[in-house]
């Protein structure tokens, strides 16, 4: 019984201690040394357990809980490949700031590196995607292992919660037997003194001295040109930092270039001062030498654009001020003058008690003028199943309070392209750490418990990579609409300079799988149609934004078509600036 | 012009020469970074590439093709999450001495750690789990560095070829612009005199003195009661093994505990000292005591059953021999007197030139009588559909020069019970390094190109896990025959104690899924069929061996059945066991 009760306590109050510091979800995997956390979390009253098979999906799963509801959640595995699987989400995790906290069982010290079965090096096995390893002990029942225990787990989500935000992972010897001993009535209570004497984990924020802010305020209130850049920001108060970088920007008369993933771009904030069509207006090297600026204000992630990128990247005379309340380090363009490492909310806010309002900004007016006209060209309406227009018919399809979540590669591209500022609380999501095309359907499966009704829009290369996640839909019977973009392969490459190597380029590239995912839709008791065109879209989407369950909405398009267009699009926005901007000088 | 030169040749010297060091075949991922690579890989005159979307099931099917030809592999993928889809395959591979070269494209430096798309830290990524780790200089055409690409090529693919074999990882920074130059007349021959003037790598075997071998001739010339155990070999000269192993057993008398991926239960060899029946009598403890040995000579890797380990286990008084002819260290439960680092076939020999053979042996012979009493209540008729049988049937249904891979979990110990020794040259294959559930799809389909037919037994779960391998079988036209064992969940854990508490059990560990397979393999165009008795299994069984293509053959078993007969089987074996060995004291 000695062994039961090292086995049942020790692990039970590491539990135990996983919720009372706020954890509230874990997803597991089926195992058998994971078997004691297992049962004991299924045990646990407050805490809501999701069982999937497939570890990879699992930890995407995971991920994408945490990411919406902005709390650490735990997947657990048994010891051997399934822990490798978790990798993929981990390191999306890491890059995208989202807290995990990933608990692998192990083989005891005895059994490693000896040729026992399912026995592998888990000792900082995810190298250094994870903010903290720790290899715990082997279970013990005493108020000092006890309190070790409890102590651990505290610190784990504190060290997930603190900034920057990400995994953590702590792996767990554990000798058979593996059944705790559900039945004991003290389970959660032993040594009841740790249970009230807790150890609750506060990080602070970065902020900057009233000296240094001066500085900066005096910055800007000299220079008229400036611009704000702001990609996806990991702040969990959002609505409080779209109050306030809306307002600085209307202050200094600096327009907004707004990633689509900041969430300035839908809501009922102000929006007289978002740029949301820079990334086909900044095409021409021509646009970019006329619109430098003098400052540049860059906050959260870089944004989709490489349009935007290579403006930020060309605009060397200006001082580029990055902010970053996590203090990371995030200037791929290598020209940041200033590297502030303050909470973004209160940067803007600092910076707004000291600047001087202006009351108009012909700068502002010019480069509104310019988005506004790109948009009405972007808008041309197109007969033919583009993948640019399924998000212009999302942004009218999509209800108050919905979430469009967005896949990589070609899908996100096309919402930066064309999704307009709107004032539906339309909340955008996508996995934009690393920009897998892996995980993808996992991680919008786990966001619809938060938001409902949930569209993903998604390539058919991508919605294959993670096929195994439409599980979740089934088993844990999600409410989900999948519209699946189906170009029969990696339709971005025909955008890249190696669509000129034909002899090659179909099977590298190209690569179509001739998949009829209507099959699929099949095996995971899915709602599926093909559209064949706008109208049938419009009525599929609307009724299946309604009806509750998995629903996939297959919209066929062409590869070298969709090229086609978007090129002549962008063309034709690029030869109007360039004509606009010559007729100016 | 200049930065193309840099990328052509330095690349094409990398892929020429790991084609001169004896590559043929390379998997491709697609994906941006990687296109010179990928690009190089493709015009290869004498390299075979296939292309395959999900890495993590590339990367096992790789490992499929580097099991089963044993010539290393080369994976090739893009930055980011892309290649943290490796890491189950690699650790595989590491685990069971497998060579695969890890080909990552990069971001280069100054893109590193600036929060750049796609970008994350790769370097050392799979930790402790590959051999070596390069990372590789900037693309430079010069003969300086030519030399240095056609080096690390080779100096690759000797490393992953020395014992133990395994995989290494080599990291490529890749600067735009990406497209090498495929015209070029001297792609694989400017620097002609380093394409002549080669490096190959020649690693040695272990040998042991000659003083050394007399002694373990003594040691084993006055010891009659000794077995040996042998599990999966690493060893490329598998026949000469055994050979080897098979007359060293017969001159000392001691019989050949055989794991079903020895490759000794099956074949024209002889075979009077193999058995094949032990994981069922040796259950009992009485058993383990009366067959005491005093010698245990072990070979390969730890054998699937669990009783054989608990018996070498309780054999505490035996002088333990563990021979690696890599160098390892197999032993969990840490018995060992003697580690031999030597080839295994060099050893065998060894002692044959030294021994005195045995004309009579009582202690073989009664170990030979319980073997076969054994096999005779195992293979006791069943009408119902029991997992064991799958096996019995597959033996006699498999033709000559075949393989049998089988999936984890429950399929590999159903082998290694109800698989008995007989003439038939059927190759047993699994992934037994961590014996996971996952990428088994993946690496059976590959091993289908060296051996037709090619039977995979798997699991409902262990299927599902790898789904997305059978992509490989529609793109690359596979002939490869499944027998889908579906008990609809995790069938190994009614078997384990967990079974007993029944709140969770089902939840956490039955982990129905519900999915109806028909639609798998109309995705991926296979033909199927569910049988639902033996008459239907043989006949299309035998159908599906002879046909091309994939075939899918779906038996619906039951878990808690399927346990049942299971313990009714061994439980009759250990009762007569003990009823024979008391009557004999």
């Amino acid at each position: 019984m000695n062994a039961t009760n090292d086995l049942t306590y020790y692990l039970a109050a590491f539990v135990d201690e996983l919720v009372k510091s706020g954890m509230r979800e874990a997803v597991i995997s089926p195992g058998s040394r994971s078997t004691p956390i297992a049962l004991l979390m299924a045990e646990h009253p407050e805490l809501h357990v999701s069982i999937l098979v497939d570890e990879r999906s699992a930890a995407f799963y995971a991920l994408g809980l945490a990411k919406t509801t902005n709390k650490p959640v735990a997947i657990l595995c048994t010891s051997g490949t399934a822990a490798t699987n978790y990798y993929p989400a981990i390191v999306e995790a890491y890059q995208s700031r989202i807290p995990l906290i990933v608990l692998t069982a192990d083989r005891p010290h005895e059994l490693r590196d000896v040729g026992a079965p399912q026995a592998i090096d888990q000792l900082k096995m995810y190298g250094d995607y994870v903010k903290w390893f720790v290899e715990m002990s082997l279970p013990e029942d005493t108020g000092s292992m006890i309190r070790y225990a409890r102590t651990m787990s505290a610190r784990a989500l504190g060290t997930a919660l603190s900034a920057p935000r990400g995994p953590v992972h702590m792996n767990f010897p554990i000798r058979e037997p593996l059944i705790p001993n559900l039945e004991a009535n003290d389970l959660w209570t032993k040594y009841k003194e740790l249970v009230d004497n807790r150890l609750e984990v506060n990080s602070g924020e970065y902020t900057i001295s009233e000296e240094r802010a001066d500085y900066f305020a005096r910055l800007l209130n000299v220079r008229q040109r400036g611009i704000i850049v702001c990609g996806e920001v990991s702040s969990s108060q959002r609505e409080a930092f779209i109050t306030s970088i809306t307002e600085l920007s209307d202050v200094l008369g600096y327009p907004i270039f707004a990633d689509p993933l900041s969430g300035l771009r839908t809501g009922r904030h102000s929006k007289t001062t978002i740029m949301d069509g820079y990334d086909a207006f900044l095409r021409p090297d021509l646009v970019k030498e006329k619109l430098m600026p003098e400052v540049i204000i860059r906050f959260g992630a870089m944004p989709v654009s490489k349009f935007l990128t290579q403006y930020i990247s060309k605009s060397s005379s200006a001082i580029h001020i990055v902010v970053d309340g996590d203090g990371g380090w995030r200037d791929p363009t290598l020209q940041a003058n200033y590297m502030i490492h303050a909470d973004e909310t209160y940067f803007c806010n600092k910076l707004l008690s000291k600047l001087q309002p202006r009351s108009t900004s012909t700068w502002l007016d010019g480069i509104n003028k310019i988005n506004e006209r790109t948009k009405s060209i972007l808008q041309e309406q197109e007969e033919t199943l583009f993948e640019g227009k399924i998000i212009r018919e999302l942004q009218e399809l999509l209800p108050d309070s919905s979430a469009l979540f967005v896949g990589n590669s070609m899908p996100i591209r096309d919402v930066d392209t064309f999704l307009f500022k709107n004032e539906k609380k339309v909340t955008v999501l996508a996995n934009r750490g690393a920009n897998g095309i892996d995980g993808v359907v996992s991680t919008a499966l786990a966001a619809s418990n938060t938001y409902e009704p949930l569209v993903l829009v998604i390539g058919d290369l991508s919605f294959y990579h993670d096929m195994n996640g439409l599980l979740a839909a089934k088993l844990l019977k999600l409410n989900a609409t999948i519209v699946l973009v189906n170009n029969n392969g990696g339709g971005i490459f025909s955008f890249l300079p190696q669509s000129k190597v034909e002899q090659h380029f179909e099977q590298l590239f190209g690569t179509p799988t001739g998949l009829d995912f209507k099959h699929t839709a099949a095996l995971y008791d899915a709602d599926y149609c093909v559209v064949s065109n706008w109208s049938e879209f419009q009525k599929n989407t609307t009724k299946a934004i309604q009806q509750p369950g998995l629903n996939i909405i297959e919209v066929p398009t062409n590869r070298v078509e969709n090229e086609e267009i978007h090129r002549r699009l962008w063309n034709k926005v690029s030869q109007e600036m360039i004509l606009s901007l010559n007729g100016e000088s």
